[in-house]
């Protein structure tokens, strides 16, 4: 099979045997993948990567213990879990002390025409929803993951920064959870798609301690020091991207203004899945191109030029 | 009467005129008044401030408009709210829109024969509490408003960093709440005032993502970062100590652990009255040395000296 690889900064395609499933694991074989921010990073040399990458996709399952699977069209969940330790016990798999990562922390990822994932793991795609837009249920599943950790009343006014894939998708989820989303960002043609109640393009004066939820999704140590700036006393930032390296911090605002600062990553399926289905999130025009597995390395710099939101992978 | 006035990094001490008290005030005269870490920044030049410093004070009313407060020993709370705004509405004074602060934001502090405070932020004090010792409920206030923010479970192991006045006091008030505190600190003499069940003197390794709850109150910007390392995945960092300046910190495992930081200052009274009452807190071997007022500038500089914990001001 085609499988991407990642070492040293360079991505190339090799021919790989397919991978043979474990018991309770199934075979799948790629339909579409999405590249992510945090490929982009691996890239770079986050996490000191070198392997195949890749953990948005969807696939039909060809080999699985239950046999209702075969066939299907599935998602899945990318952090595998052990099952036994305090957090998994908690139902938070998602943060199990012996997990991989589908194509991030030692486990092959979705850029190949096969990967394999535990099946619980695999969440059925229902058959109205297009396999290029439930690609998008991994980062949609980790916008609607504010939404588990933080209390949004409907009709609240919450800010979000940033206009990337991850600030448009926090956008729409918090909009159709009924918050009065204000998005900040620097494309009107990307805060657009974002589609918030309110829309501001950078260059104006971001507001003082207005919001009682802000919702940091930049990227940059100067948007995290903003959006300290706009959250209201005793109100929560939630921080949703990784900022590289160091971050300079005026710490005196959070503790003068009892501000809670909520770290938050990965996202359960089942509600973004539902989000998707219900058409209350419009994630089709965030598809800026769709490149054939044997371009990986093109489809990589294409999702490095600015502007470009998602690019897709497809086997060729 | 006599005044500590702060100004340009000097202390010294004036005479003035007794202030006037307006309606619903009280007019207090002071017994006993204790100097902060904060008193030592505003010195430093933190809010460019200027005037007459101190928060901590014990006094007795000699005016105000309930007679029955008259002759009274009374603490009092520090954030004088407007009554009005938002925050007042939902009980938080403490975070009003127009507050002024005794002694730190345009109120004259309690470094004076008299002082005056709002009625309605007094407390009176229990007969059987001494006046030196009931100099710590407004610092005491702030280390429970931990408990008033976050669950902390009867038998939850917890670390607190930090062995300066305030991180003893939040060893001792956890400690009484009933939580198995682990007190990490630099000295060993400190750390066995908080009386903490285990007490860690530095030097020896930090776990690694060992609690679910951890307190900073080090002060110090490599306290914060330790702290960041030494909370469990989905675990609660209590930032409790303003660090000057800016802190270099790395938000990636904030985010990956999906951590949680509350920034936390003043708190409520009651709680830290009963406590002191209670005697589940011993606050009595942290009172490093009572001085006059008149030797202000003396007892600042006896305040800042390495090892020493509370000293106190009394009236000449």
């Amino acid at each position: 099979m085609l499988a991407v690889h990642l070492e040293g900064g360079v991505v190339t395609v090799k021919r790989r045997a397919v991978p043979k499933r474990k018991p309770g694991f199934a075979l799948i074989r790629l339909l579409a993948a999405g590249v992510c921010n945090t490929d982009l990073e691996l890239k770079r040399g986050y996490y000191g990567f070198r392997g195949t990458p890749g953990h948005e996709f969807i696939g039909e399952v060809v080999e699985a213990d239950r046999s209702a699977l075969v066939g299907k069209r599935v998602g899945g969940e990318i952090n595998l879990a052990c099952g036994d330790c305090e957090y998994c016990a908690r139902g938070l798999g998602r943060h199990c002390w012996h997990r991989t990562v589908l194509g991030i922390v030692k486990h092959p990822g979705a850029f190949a025409e096969y990967l394999t994932l535990p099946e619980r793991n695999l969440h059925v795609i229902p058959a109205g929803l297009k396999t290029e837009e439930a690609v998008f249920v991994e980062p949609l599943a980790a916008a609607c993951e504010i939404l588990d950790q933080v209390k949004i009343a409907r009709g609240e006014r919450v800010a979000v920064m940033g206009d990337g894939k991850l600030g448009i998708l926090i956008a729409q989820a918090l909009g159709a959870h009924g918050a009065e989303v204000v998005h900040f960002g620097r494309h009107k043609a990307k805060l657009k798609i974002g589609g918030a109640a309110e829309q501001r393009v950078a260059g104006a004066k971001l507001p003082r301690m207005a919001f009682d939820t802000v919702v940091e999704a930049t990227g940059s140590a100067e948007g995290l020091r903003q959006a300290v700036g706009m959250t209201k006393p005793r109100g929560t930032l939630v921080m949703k991207s990784t900022v590289h390296g160091l971050v300079s911090l005026d710490t005196a605002p959070v503790i003068v203004h009892e501000i809670t600062l909520v770290g938050s990553r990965c996202g359960r399926f089942a509600p973004a899945l539902r989000l998707l289905k219900s058409g209350r999130v419009n994630v089709a025009p965030m598809i800026h191109d769709v490149m054939p597995l044997s371009e990986a390395a093109r489809a990589f710099d294409r999702a490095e030029e600015r502007g470009v939101l998602k690019v897709l992978l497809k086997p060729d």
